[in-house]
């Protein structure tokens, strides 16, 4: 078990940071956390670009060079690989695994179509990515509870689980899935750790959940703080103390690549 | 005279929020600041790059595409010109002009070496830059205040300033002049508009400044925020209201470029 799958089995749920460049994955580093993800959306918007509809392969692929930089394991977010032929998405997996990157989250929505893949198509994507890059930890997505105001019942989310985790998935994450009595049937219901987005007030130590990740949400309380920060030197008012300076975010950036 | 320019003669300085990528540069358009900077800090962090070493020409071409699609007036960063060939920085400057930015910045002081430019190469860069493409609004920054914690005597200053104007530029910048003797002298002893890094309790209209730029603030603001939510719900403890969801983030990114 590599170190990134051995923390999904700790006591208390992998707490996942993700990222959206170098700066901000190099800073919650710093601020102790021992992986770092990335989001599909913050990666997307930084660029100018919309997320979930397959546009960001090569700056996803960009930042997960300089990432695989720092000294903890980072899993890449490709949303659905970029790609339908599973030869293509295996392809880029390798080459994450390649430069040292730890996992990647796999989604079985399809870029643009606000629809879900079959599960027997998302699972042969999984398997090939598994068959090309066995150490890489594969987060398979399902977006049952993502793209839907009215979610399917648990049982389809158990059964397209169970298909991408029989094709090798090491972790099924479920965005979106906030109901306790359904994530512990999840987390009970299949051999793998599951990955749940943090939700305010929702206590998923106890619900067996290995992995909680932050989603989008660091991103876009960086960019409140911005624009807040903007308004009030716009205003006149006093700014916040504690922002850190010139030097101590030059620190967090290493000088040779 | 162009927009951009039009906005360093009003009764105000221009309050210039400085972004290091698309998405912060779209929020704080949002926010409805009416023209956009760069963070050079910014821009070579969110790369993994070192701040002020010439490394980040590509990246800055590429933030520069993208920020031309917002509908302001957007100046941009360039360190010393990524070269120390006049040529090669006026083909930079034409470039971004060619793009629809409407102004740049370009430091005297030289890659890696914490040192100075002789004034009159310095000049040299900023006429080629103009004389290539004379609808740039160039902003000459002068380091003076920046690399020095002892500063050298105004009259420097004052002396750079003017060889600069001279070659053409629309504006002089001195980060990390505060002194508001010193603030008013160098305003009232050049025919352009001056800029001054914004400095909590400094009244900066008062002191005929065109321009109050927000420099990396914004950018170091962001990260603290980031990382500060993400050692909130590490703790346990309850997160601030306020924060976009995924949807307010996603109107600020068109779907087309």
């Amino acid at each position: 078990m590599t170190d990134f799958a051995a923390l999904h089995q700790a006591d208390t749920p992998l707490l996942l940071p993700n990222a959206w460049d170098f700066a901000s994955a190099a800073a919650l580093h710093a601020a102790g956390f021992p992986a770092i993800g990335t989001s599909s959306l913050g990666v997307a918007a930084t660029h100018g670009l919309p997320d979930g509809h397959g546009r960001t392969r090569a700056e996803t692929l960009a930042l997960a060079r300089s990432l695989s930089r720092l000294p903890c394991p980072v899993t890449v977010d490709i949303e659905a690989g970029f790609s339908d032929d599973p030869g293509e998405v295996a392809d880029l997996a390798a080459e994450l695994h390649h430069l040292g990157i730890a996992g990647i989250n796999l989604e079985d929505s399809r870029p643009g179509q606000d629809r879900l893949a079959d599960p027997s198509d998302h699972a042969e994507l999984v398997e090939a990515v598994k068959t090309r890059a066995p150490g890489l930890f594969v987060n398979a997505r399902t977006d049952t509870h993502w793209l839907n105001d009215n979610p399917p019942p648990l049982t389809e989310v158990l059964d397209r689980a169970r298909q991408y985790v029989g094709a090798g998935a090491d972790c099924v994450f479920v965005p979106g899935l906030t109901d306790p009595t359904d994530i512990a049937a999840l987390a009970g219901g299949i051999p793998v750790p599951i990955n749940i987005l943090y939700s305010p007030g929702l206590d998923l130590t106890e619900l067996g959940v290995g992995r909680v990740s932050l989603g989008s949400l660091l991103f876009r309380a960086a960019l409140h703080a911005a624009t807040g920060l903007a308004r009030t030197i716009r205003a006149g008012e006093p700014i916040p103390e504690g922002i850190p300076g010139y030097r101590d975010i030059e620190r967090l950036i290493p000088l040779t690549p």
